[in-house]
């Protein structure tokens, strides 16, 4: 499968946010996120970098 | 392998931007992305949407 792991980045640190991240959607202000099983979370962030061979996604804090 | 295909979203019609995406960098007003050969791009747009399952990635022009 080639979802990845989202890791939200927040005082510098990364947090994983979500595993097997499937969709990414930028609504403005915030990201929606939703994994492969349905999940969904929405958060005050911008999409800062991803590797999918290294299947991840790192999402920056929106202060 | 787990590339994506990246288009880029320009007056309502998604041109394909580049095949066997890896890496995805946002650089603030511009987004560096490479690709799984090492190619790479630099666009004026954001990160509007992707899915990792359908390995689509749709950048957004920047005006």
């Amino acid at each position: 499968m080639c979802e990845a792991n989202a890791y939200l980045l927040k005082d510098g640190k990364e947090l994983l946010f979500m595993e097997s991240v499937d969709v990414l959607e930028d609504e403005g202000s915030q990201i929606r996120v939703q994994s492969i099983f349905g999940e969904q979370k929405v958060v005050k962030a911008r999409i800062r970098s991803m590797s999918l061979v290294e299947h991840k996604i790192v999402l920056e804090e929106r202060t």
